[in-house]
């Protein structure tokens, strides 16, 4: 496997164009993640371009936070048009136990076959048809608990699955690796796992996808660390993470990177 | 009544899950606020899944500051759900004057009998129906010229009313209290009184509305006086409010709270 | 030309309401710059009243960003409305040349005649009719090479055309200045284009276009330097930022202004 800080410096000489459909919530701080790591966003939606433009972004996003039918059908079409050109494009099932909506759409984005799937331990085993115990967007399942979920999806989809958590779990269904890095105040701030899935997108726009997806991982939870020594609680903890993600350089991330096999 | 500091930390030991349907501008601020106080948030408001998630949620808000007719619907679906289950729901008249739509779908909720209704001194008065004065969303009115207005909606509807301003007041139609912690940073930051919805429902679901509510005004003025200490401005009070919040402990609140009977 | 700091000192005794038809990336951000820089803002957007909200209004924003058909008509009717009661609109044509949507609601916004239009130099190309590079919403081209483009879509709609960039250029079609304010870290942050949009139109309120849009855009680009003298990076900035806005003074704008004929 490559260094982590190689990932980071091919994805910000390439600078590429990340389109999200991401929710209200999470917009503003996911391009402002992206700007700050090095890439290019743009959050574009409506049914009516959202697939056009699919054809100029390197790399796509989609997060069901806070979905509607109109958003749901133009997340189908935005990550067929990604599959067509042979791009990749990142899922996030938030709260998808929470409602039959969630559930439905989710089912939908999965048989599209996401590149890469990211969600907490609850999420995933909630995606993966097993039991879950979501409660809202909280994680109530360990990693640990979510591995074998983790690994079936990834083979179901032929991506790659990820599970937030203290430590990270990433596997194609075959392999699969912990990422160790992070800080319990990345947990105390709305959105950062949703602006994490724009860095994966970015990440696995300029290599392959369970590399990509680690290497983000760490590049991420690197960043919260430091911030996190900045930081005086969940309130300035957000500047200090973007001016930590925007000064990481690749040696930094390369020193600092907690991977492992698993 | 209690001491604000109990009502403080029977919520956190709790940890609400709050559903709010609020405005596009208020989303990030307010579930950052609910997280950093110790409730979790989720912002969930598609028709197809607002009432279904409510089944889920401890309590509920309503913001009309960006809605539309379909977001309407959903606030009401949402609101019954709570009403079903026994379960407190806040409303926030944003801007209730400004437009016929406004003033239709406000009554519309009235009539589902809020738990809670906080709004400034110019919003309580036009929903009591008396003359008010409001100019886009800017308190036009003092507390003082509403007080009677926020009794009457208070007896009208059940529950209890907020008026904000330099000094709270607070009612349920027949007793009342003020609050007069707070800084004016707070009027210079938008969606401060939005996200103070939410820290409002999550003290209601854990206890009597109006010692709640007055406990809620109370732990939030207080985190903007110390935030306002540390702050260069409206900028850099925002991230040192959410800081206060997170740090604010129940002994401290007791201490620092302004309520007196009114 | 009157000083700068006359303009900024009048915009801050008249307080503007300025209504805003904006994206959600930029809502909040652009609400607080406008609180910061001594304006009301209101994000009014649905179509139920977007015309009805604007006959309050002493001005209006219209931004496609994240615009769809439902959002394109309010924008139509409530920038009618403005033409109507003859009050001043900008208009920002985001990511104008990625998709047909954007393009054709953008040629319908344009044949209302703006008082002001805003984008980068690749946008302003494009809208003009002119072969642009656009790239998302990057601009791809100099400031130079759209100074053509602004001049002719000037007398096309008989308004102010400004093209943003490390020195921006404004014109009414006869004459032009450039405004050399500004700082790199600017382009790191989101939303800082969309947010300016609202500091025009507020300053657009109090004085006749041209120089108004000029003394906003020193004035947003003056409070970027004294920002970026505070900033360890992107995240820290956007604090800094709305603290400089807040903080100027019409004496220090006046004085570090980079205003001169072009």
């Amino acid at each position: 496997m490559e260094n982590p800080g190689d990932h980071l410096a091919r994805m910000r000489e390439t600078a590429p164009l990340v389109q999200n459909i991401s929710n209200f919530v999470a917009m503003n701080l996911m391009a402002n993640v992206l700007l700050a790591v090095g890439a290019s966003p743009a959050m574009v939606h409506a049914r009516e371009e959202a697939a056009e433009f699919a054809a100029l972004a390197q790399a796509l996003t989609v997060n069901i936070g806070t979905a509607d039918p109109a958003w749901g059908a133009a997340m189908q079409d935005a990550a067929a048009a990604m599959n067509a050109a042979g791009r990749p494009w990142v899922f996030d099932p938030v709260g998808v136990s929470a409602t039959r909506f969630r559930r439905d759409l989710s089912a939908r984005l999965i048989a599209l076959k996401p590149t890469a799937i990211r969600g907490n331990a609850s999420e995933i085993r909630a995606l993966a048809g097993l039991s879950g115990a979501a409660r809202g967007v909280d994680a109530g399942d360990s990693v640990e608990a979510a591995m074998e979920a983790a690994q079936a999806l990834a083979r179901r989809t032929g991506g790659v699955v990820a599970v937030s958590g203290a430590v990270d779990y990433v596997t194609d269904g075959t392999r699969g690796c912990r990422v160790a890095n992070g800080h319990p105040l990345m947990a105390r701030v709305t959105a950062m796992g949703c602006s994490l899935n724009g860095v994966i997108a970015a990440f696995c726009a300029c290599a392959p996808a369970l590399e990509a997806t680690a290497a983000a991982l760490a590049c991420y939870g690197l960043a919260g660390e430091r911030a996190a020594q900045a930081a005086q609680g969940p309130g300035s903890f957000q500047p200090a993470f973007l001016d930590a993600l925007a000064a990481q350089t690749p040696a930094a991330l390369s020193a600092g990177a907690k991977v492992s096999a698993a």
